[in-house]
């Protein structure tokens, strides 16, 4: 087997990374290129798999850092905003879109209820430390819910508000975890790159009663989350 | 936003994929361009992400042809074989390595014990329906596991093997899922090209007792598998 050139630098400046550690600046591409002997093309390739791969992140305009570990999400039923402050990053969620649709036929299985009938949906871009981390979008019968657009702070804990403002009681839900790429559109509201590999989580969740309560699409950068799941045979 | 041409022709190009169904050949790429009025290279990017979403998929001289959808693995205690065969799948795995090393600090705490005690490592290709999907390693303490070599077929599920014939009961285990970027060891294995996403699964699992039975390293095919979670409270 081969090995390509960029790969060889690639675990070269690993070394370099670590011992630098984290938050530190790489020196920048061209002194890196002429140090390793190589082109500053087979350098760049080294350098953008690493920020792929979560080790690096570039800053537009500031060049390249050596990045903090990934954040480890929990694979469970419970706030975004409560996960993150038990871990000590400071969470905050900036609404994209706060709108009511009809459903499809997939999104009124998801919910039991009949196509056509209005959802909630509430699009926000999550954010760690002041960086977007995620685009989470939830949907949630406005049958079952049609005090919501009052009672909801669209930038604070929907899990929180339906606890404890709507009485509703976590059962259990289902994750199906994918890699995907990201739309443009995607990739623009999370300040990523396309080339990024993308985390994307569909959730569905019951009240203890066995009753839907939403249907969720989010879509995590690969570079920065990772997720943490509890095993049963 | 701009909007790159690529995604555009990737968004119609959907389109045609759904309508040909699974198992078609797609026509080729400068058919395909010239219907779309579009140079090849913009066709080969869209074609490019739709085969690193799944949603298309390259066989070597033999063009282009429409996936069958993910398979969904449980992230549960369970093996693959079974899980796999309760899908309706054909499972296999091709023993890449069956060795011993001696643990280094990371995996002696993993494993329950000290540094330098030898290890089972066994490195399998998983395949369902004769492709590769996963590389998966699985660490095993030589002291508490010390008839393995002579009682396991590394060809055959090792949960069986554990469970069935060396009295092991699991209790609980921890995964960690993230995605990232392909060694060529590791693509070459998987007869994936580098620059497709891969899901890296790391899992530590006990006893009903609390003991550590094994550390397992997976990488899985992003275009090919994702992973189901059930969620609590």
């Amino acid at each position: 087997m081969s090995v390509p050139l960029h790969f060889v630098v690639k675990t070269r400046l690993v070394e370099v990374v670590e011992g630098l550690g984290e938050g530190a600046a790489l020196p920048p591409e061209r002194v890196l290129a002429k140090e390793f002997g190589v082109s500053r093309w087979t350098m760049r390739q080294a350098i953008r798999e690493l920020i792929a791969d979560g080790r690096l992140r570039a800053r537009q305009g500031q060049g390249t850092f050596v990045a903090t570990p990934k954040l480890v999400q929990p694979l469970a039923l419970v706030s975004y905003t409560e996960a993150l402050r038990a871990q000590g990053h400071t969470p905050a969620r900036e609404v994209v879109d706060f709108d009511e649709l009809a459903a499809d036929a997939v999104l009124a299985e998801k919910l039991g209820i009949a196509e056509g009938e209005p959802v909630h949906r509430l699009e926000r871009v999550l954010f760690a430390d002041g960086q977007p981390i995620g685009l989470e979008t939830t949907y949630l019968a406005v049958e079952r819910f049609p005090t919501l657009k009052e009672v909801l702070d669209p930038t604070g804990s929907l899990y929180r508000c339906l606890t404890d403002q709507l009485g509703v009681r976590f059962g259990e839900g289902e994750e199906l975890v994918e890699t995907v790429i990201a739309t443009p559109r995607e990739a623009e509201l999370l300040k990523a790159t396309q080339s990024l590999p993308m985390l994307l989580l569909h959730r569905t969740s019951r009240d203890t009663t066995g009753r839907p309560i939403e249907a969720v699409r989010s879509l995590y950068r690969g570079d920065r989350v990772g997720f943490r799941a509890t095993l049963r045979p």
